[in-house]
């Protein structure tokens, strides 16, 4: 790595995959820097940041002049180039098609619901847009999602892909954790989910409490 | 590959991620037996199938007893298992990781909006539940993801993630000939579209034609 810069990183850890990006990289000690952008203060929408990403959206990488957004690809590309430890995503194709599995299925089931819980119990109300019926669906769904979580990918493995962690955790905890800042803890009455939760956390370093201090912070 | 039996996969031509698995397998010419599952006739919840893939869904891989889900996660790992040509997947972190970055990407848009178009324009209609305000609503998120590819996506290549052919553009071809079935070509007033889709076509052999047959039958 010698001679090469530091990556950096633009997030806003309000974002759930802001913080799964942040833990990558700190966890595998892979040296960056990070630029704080604020989503509530509308600075995903400046000239400057619109031509880094024209999508408009958090997280973004910057590694040596080459741009990637979309956390997924983000996280596989971080643990591609930097050749982190194997568990994260495993080079043999039957694992790593395990993991590319619960990442495509992440998409429009657990980011889908969490994000949507997010925007009617904590965002809309804010603003002054309450939607009780959408929320009550909103939590139906993610409902859905969550004994999916349990009763297939944690049917025979203490974690989601194998049993070691991989990013496709990584990506699933930040998720699960975004309720609390609207006070709820969908997990209180799903204790696979919990130990699953516990066994995340503890293969962690401390940055998985560091990048969720915001979270721990907004809570009501 | 000797001694190694066929690939088998799970289809049914009316969903589009399924044709793109198909026409993968024929394009490389990937020994392969296909087992019709027909999706409106019920057969992807018969308890046999259910036993094969607990999300009832299509299409399903199954490579020496490995049972796989998810269409973005059956093209790379057959794209890794089976060596096809390296612009399908590109190997080089950088070059791969805009093919993840697109992939990510598609879930909650192309895939999403174009699903949201066929279930309002042409699946609930047939089932005596119109519902015109919905149709209008898919059609303008669709309009929005269309925009993207265009002006983001397509802006300086040829192809969705570079002057080649990748899993990406196959993913996303598969989803814009949707809604053909409904009567609708999405693409008329899109010249960048639809000489993307004329180079798509180009660059793979009749199995497009072919994946596509049931398209053009049940076209309005």
């Amino acid at each position: 790595m010698a001679g090469r810069q530091a990556v950096k990183a633009y997030l806003d850890l309000v974002s759930q995959p802001c913080r799964a990006v942040l833990i990558f990289l700190k966890d595998n000690k892979i040296p960056h820097t990070v630029e704080s952008i604020a989503i509530q203060k509308g600075q995903h929408k400046t000239p400057e940041f619109i031509k880094l990403n024209p999508m408009q959206k958090l997280p973004v990488l910057e590694d040596n002049g080459f741009v990637l957004t979309e956390s997924d690809a983000i996280l596989k590309y971080l643990a591609t180039a930097y050749n982190v430890p194997d568990h994260w995503y495993p080079k043999l194709p039957e694992k790593r098609a395990r993991v590319d599995e619960y990442t495509a299925w992440h998409h429009e089931n657990t980011h889908m619901h969490i994000s949507s819980v997010f925007l009617h119990e904590f965002l809309l109300p804010r603003m002054g847009l309450p939607n009780p019926e959408m929320l009550e669906k909103a939590l139906s769904d993610l409902d859905g999602t969550l004994d999916k979580l349990e009763n297939m990918f944690l049917k025979r493995q203490a974690f989601l892909c194998s049993d070691d962690i991989s990013l496709a955790d990584l990506l699933a905890v930040c998720e699960l954790m975004q309720p609390l800042c609207g006070g709820r803890d969908i997990l209180k009455n799903r204790p696979k989910l919990l130990s699953w939760r516990s066994r995340v956390q503890s293969s962690l370093s401390d940055s998985f409490d560091e990048a969720h201090d915001i979270v721990y912070r907004m809570r009501i």
